[in-house]
């Protein structure tokens, strides 16, 4: 069995600074052999769309009983709750913002929390950096053995985003938006191979993609199957339809970002 | 008691390069079981001062007996020698150009010493890479148990910067500047709460901090308690004054940076 | 003996999105106990020559047996092969489109594999990112002691750069490049010093290096020994020459980038 000691760190507080330095010094002041990786610290400022993103596309590929903590949190402070998510064979630590809205809907058994039990935090608690006083202490013991259950009691009323799947507006048009810009420029969609299967069947659908004026209706296997420059769509390695061009940036040459609307039809 | 097994790097070389790299693997190669942790690669370019704010703002964190590896080292490979710091529980390794001011401010028991124990060192010593080649070795020999004393004397002459702390002009008119921008845009002041332990009543004192031509007079709790835009004062979780905007960049909005004047004024 | 317990990790995907990440996680769930160093993922976007030249900086400083995972791989999904190399006492994984031509030059046991072993790969296997479904798994495998053998048979038409030295046109004319600006803007050349020892001799040569149109005379042995903004030649900490400016960017003061010619002159 995976022993609980691997803990993954998403935020949005860049490497510049010692935000991040001082969450892991906690951490390893409570547990130090635990296992500590960085999935990214570069989440789009205050964006809990791109944190929840981001977690959602790492956290299936780690063990069992890996702690994913999450610290996207422009509410620090004020009343969003901290809490404590079981969900699948993982566990999730972070503020209730909806940052872990991906999750809620990908695993079917998910227990959340209200984390209160405020002997474990460090004290003083800050009004303005829960990463380091609250949320890093609670992973850190969760990975000593303790069990979820001493942590908070069980809530319902968790925050969770409604509108992260596409709208069918009829059996050939759907309503999407660009989930978001990753490094490259390609502009992830929130339209999943879940959703249209028919993007990995042997024959290609015909389909028209509207971004920002632009029509797209060529799919291309890889990158370099595309003309140098050529925006075209691809299946994305996240399974999602992915909005790229050959050695350029889409963002760029599309002016298109995170949010922006996609028009999807079919023949 | 927890071992000497945790060595903490924190350096402006950025993570675009080879540089921490190499002093890992060099770290790795003298102690295969050591626990590596960044605090920070993008220290601002040759800016002993963020660096020496940064690990302040780091180590108090950190278990005992971590050593904590600081390499922002403008004048490598001139006259400024190379120390190994025992300060409190910690140890610290880097050049000596003031990059530990905080720290022998904070801390009561202090060992400075000079590195001279070149035997340690990886050879051919560099004249511009002493993280790889001085300070990298020495860190992981410390991590073996070798004792502090084996690597060079204890000096007092050792550098450290003398404008740290705000000037008192009068009981109620303080002078003192910002020490960093964070990655929010929120400018950490060196106005602490040690110093003006008024800030944390529960009766707010009556201020104005004025930086740039511009007067703030608002004291907040947490960022979501301002107004959206409105650029206002919070006790930051590093215990120091802190200009911040409700979800923007207070450096953009008040065209401030580090190092630049405030004076803060109690009627 | 080191046992094989070591992978450090070299990509051009930053650290915004989710890829590295996931590629942590797919190895942990193989092998929890290995140790995972970053050495750079901010390799310039497509650019086989910058990741080629970064792990060759890195890789040498690390234990016996580390495996070094290379993904620069603009050319994924497409034909270019993904290969494991065993040069001198280290493994490398990653696509076979040059990445390793540095390492290639300079070890002289080198075993290339073509990996074909599917059955080690993550499946489905995505279209677009091996670095998550083929190359982290086999680094994975390797760390948990799998012969490399198992993984491919040996190839010998690998593909390598044939022009990372410095032309000689006489013996007292070469002409060579800049291999890249890091991050201070230091600009590092191809001319090395095994090619040229006269730079390290006590007496330094009398030479003149032409760039962007601006004739470098001066050669110093430190960075402050260079006037405030004088450009000037200094012998770098990996071996080669660097044009440099005190405390500022020689890359932006002579407008100069990775790829542009150099010509070297003696008297």
């Amino acid at each position: 069995m995976p022993a609980r000691n691997i803990i993954t760190i998403t935020t949005d507080f860049g490497v510049r600074d010692h935000f991040v330095g001082a969450m892991k010094g906690v951490i390893l002041t409570i547990n130090p052999e635990v296992n500590l990786l960085d999935i990214s610290h570069d989440v789009a400022s205050y964006s809990v769309v791109d944190g929840a993103f981001t977690i959602a596309q790492a956290y299936t590929y780690f063990p069992s009983e890996t702690v994913h903590l999450v610290v996207v949190d422009p509410g620090v402070g004020g009343e969003r709750r901290p809490i404590l998510v079981q969900a699948g064979r993982h566990y999730f630590v972070g503020p209730d913002n909806g940052v872990f809205s991906f999750i809620y809907e990908r695993e079917e058994r998910v227990t959340v929390r209200h984390i209160t039990a405020s002997h474990y935090f460090l004290q003083p608690v800050s009004r303005t950096f829960h990463g380091r006083d609250i949320f890093s202490p609670i992973a850190a013991w969760l990975t000593k053995g303790i069990d979820a259950a001493n942590f908070g009691e069980p809530i319902s009323d968790y925050r969770r985003f409604a509108n992260l799947n596409p709208k069918m507006e009829s059996e050939n048009l759907a309503h999407g938006i660009v989930l978001k810009a990753d490094k490259f420029g390609n502009l992830i969609t929130n339209f999943s191979i879940a959703l249209f299967p028919q993007f990995v069947q042997p024959k290609a659908p015909v389909f028209q993609l509207e971004i920002n004026g632009q029509l797209l209706t060529r799919l291309h296997n890889t990158f370099d199957e595309g003309a140098p420059g050529e925006t075209f769509v691809i299946v994305g390695s996240s399974g999602y339809l992915e909005i790229v061009c050959n050695g350029a940036s889409a963002s760029r040459s599309l002016k298109a970002a995170s949010g922006d609307d996609i028009v999807l039809t079919f023949q």
